[in-house]
């Protein structure tokens, strides 16, 4: 029988690539449901290959005219509450790629409805670990990570004895991003446009950005953290320019194994869905490969990259500092996207936000949106956006 | 309670380096005997330090000397017919490092008394393998190969969910040996001193020398064929030059996994002694070590290498080849570690015994004999050594 999916964020990066994942192995996957949230000529593509039985539009207005686009019958949910709605519905397997905090409330309830969730989205974790992971071991639902280096953690642990007992160690990896070889002059005229051109990954905008400053694999630290419950002191990150090997692992007795493959968001969203089995493809000849294999990797330039220390000292603190950082970070992004920023003040408005937050435990899924909150706005004024 | 260890090979490379080992974890194993060729200076040390029960060494006049050189109470054995009733003492762990086909029978006769065996011997499989694997079997001894490649696919297939079932392919890497950049002109002048300078592993002097040819590669690909039940056309090999990554698999899903740890034979062999578990060594900080780690490979030249090609050849047939190829490497390998002809000899000769020799089925132990026998002979007739 096939496996009913929902895909969250079908229309952006992550999500097209489950589709193409999907489509491939729609003997074993149907798509009941589709998420986007504006884009209707991608997602009228969509529903016309998948013929979902659910469909939401987080925006009102683009399901309105999604209505008048296609005659294909699906129930339509759509705005906020329609996504919550969306969340509810049963599935074998979420893929969820919604980006941003705005993933944290569908995935919550998604858990209560889901076996399996395919969680591409990081920022739900950064803000809201303590309470997705115990609701995820009272659902019995498993949470497997797509984020590629994460999902190599995943895939390397599962591949030992004794699952991460005798790890000593965990290495991420980090291509450094699209300005690695930027000194601070040019990185203040350094355009959106240069910043999106990623040396090695096609992702969505504002994880390349993330990817330039590392606030990125910050964030993948605190993943890796949450997910496979390893302390921070034996988390290391590695430069490797290449981005073929995605994490490696050092056991008890030092030695270590890697992850590889090209980097390609398809592989870790067919483990994801195949797990604990592997899909099946055409088979590759690396000796064969036109691009020869060379790997290299080096200590990380932390002095390069102050961000990448916040957001590790942060995950160490356990209090509302992740919940401001990630808030902080996707307006700044953001609003260098648009061109109202320049490059630089996104590492001196997080630094100046790190500085000052007051520091306050998170009790409650209220807090961290009181917090996001708060370090929205304060962002802004920082900014003089207000 | 100590696991009790037989070393066969003591004095070699190998042997020395699981001495280390042992001494190091010298809570969970005894030496109960040690066995070696003529180096008494070597054999002497190694006595006073573990004070084994049982001594064996090969040579009867080195036996003779060694009784008036200590005081320390042991059963001696000596000559052949000593190391095989040695071979037949009881143990936990037998560590097999005696080299070339020599190892064979002390082999055989050691997996009825052993229930371990950590062979890094080649040749008795490259010859043996149809016997060895089907009698450890039959007497539920499990042989664990230290060879660095070997063990790094063992390990490899040990983290996957399935054993070898969803493998698709097995690379074993090559460092190349001493002489890679070497034009033909060059090989033929170059000493046994140059070739004995392997640029990443310290090993014995044959297998260094099989190294610089390729034909020690080859044998590991038949190494990998026996031990795992896998074919030929999935075993490839990668030239890495760093030695560092050891073996790579790659599952259905064309994700690869890589075993990576510098070269150093104490790490299979401890692997091999605490497997399932892992020996716990002092943690390394890959990225704060002074090599910063950088890999490459690419496609094995093979034209430079004809003999490698010659023994994935003779893998494939299901005859004497193996039997005959082995034992004039071993006699072209001493005559030009003894200076008595020149290393492109090596090949020469190897090809042409390759193209005449007869090809003849391998029913018994008796044949193996029979075929290495056959082929010393021919060698020496072919350099006109005899």
């Amino acid at each position: 029988m096939q496996k009913k999916v929902l895909v969250f964020g079908s229309t952006g990066s992550v999500g097209r690539n489950s589709l193409e994942v999907i489509e491939k192995a729609a003997d074993k996957f149907e798509v009941v449901g589709l998420c986007g949230n504006s884009n209707i000529k991608e997602i009228v593509k969509q529903i016309r290959k998948f013929r979902p039985k659910y469909l939401c539009l987080k925006d009102k207005g683009s399901a309105n005219q999604l209505k008048k686009r296609t005659k294909i019958k699906f129930k339509l949910f759509s705005g906020k509450q329609g996504l919550e709605k969306f969340s509810r519905i049963k599935s074998d397997v979420s893929i969820m790629a919604i980006s941003g905090i705005d993933c944290l409330k569908p995935l919550l309830i998604n858990i209560e409805s889901s076996k399996r969730i395919a969680l591409a989205n990081k920022e739900a974790v950064v803000t809201g670990a303590k309470f997705i992971f115990p609701k995820a071991k009272k659902y019995k639902t498993k949470i497997i990570p797509i984020d590629s280096e994460i999902n190599a953690i995943f895939q390397l642990l599962n591949l030992t004895e004794s699952g991460n007992k005798e790890i000593d160690k965990i290495y991420i990896t980090a291509s450094g991003g699209a300005l690695l070889n930027y000194d601070k002059k040019s990185l203040k005229k350094v355009t959106a446009k240069r910043v999106l051109k990623h040396p090695t990954w096609d992702m969505g905008k504002r994880i390349t950005v993330d990817s330039a400053t590392l606030v990125n694999k910050g964030f993948e630290a605190v993943e890796a953290h949450n997910f496979f419950n390893i302390d921070y002191k034996n988390i290391e990150i590695l430069l490797h320019r290449q981005s073929l090997m995605h994490a490696m692992i050092q056991l008890s007795d030092q030695s270590c194994f890697s992850c590889i493959y090209a980097p390609d968001m398809k592989k870790p969203i067919s483990y994801a869905l195949f797990y604990p089995k592997r899909m099946k493809l055409p088979k590759i000849d690396l000796d064969k490969e036109k691009n020869k294999y060379s790997f290299s990797y080096s200590p990380i330039p932390y002095k390069k990259f102050p961000l990448l220390k916040i957001i590790l000292e942060a995950g160490k603190r356990d209090d509302n500092s992740l919940v401001v950082l990630n808030a902080c970070d996707e307006v700044v992004v953001d609003l260098f996207l648009n061109g109202k920023i320049k490059f630089t003040q996104i590492e001196e408005t997080i630094k100046k936000i790190f500085e000052n937050y007051p520091s306050k435990k998170i009790k409650s899924i209220g807090d961290i949106y009181k917090w996001d909150n708060w370090a929205r706005n304060k962002t802004k004024e920082i900014l003089g956006e207000k």
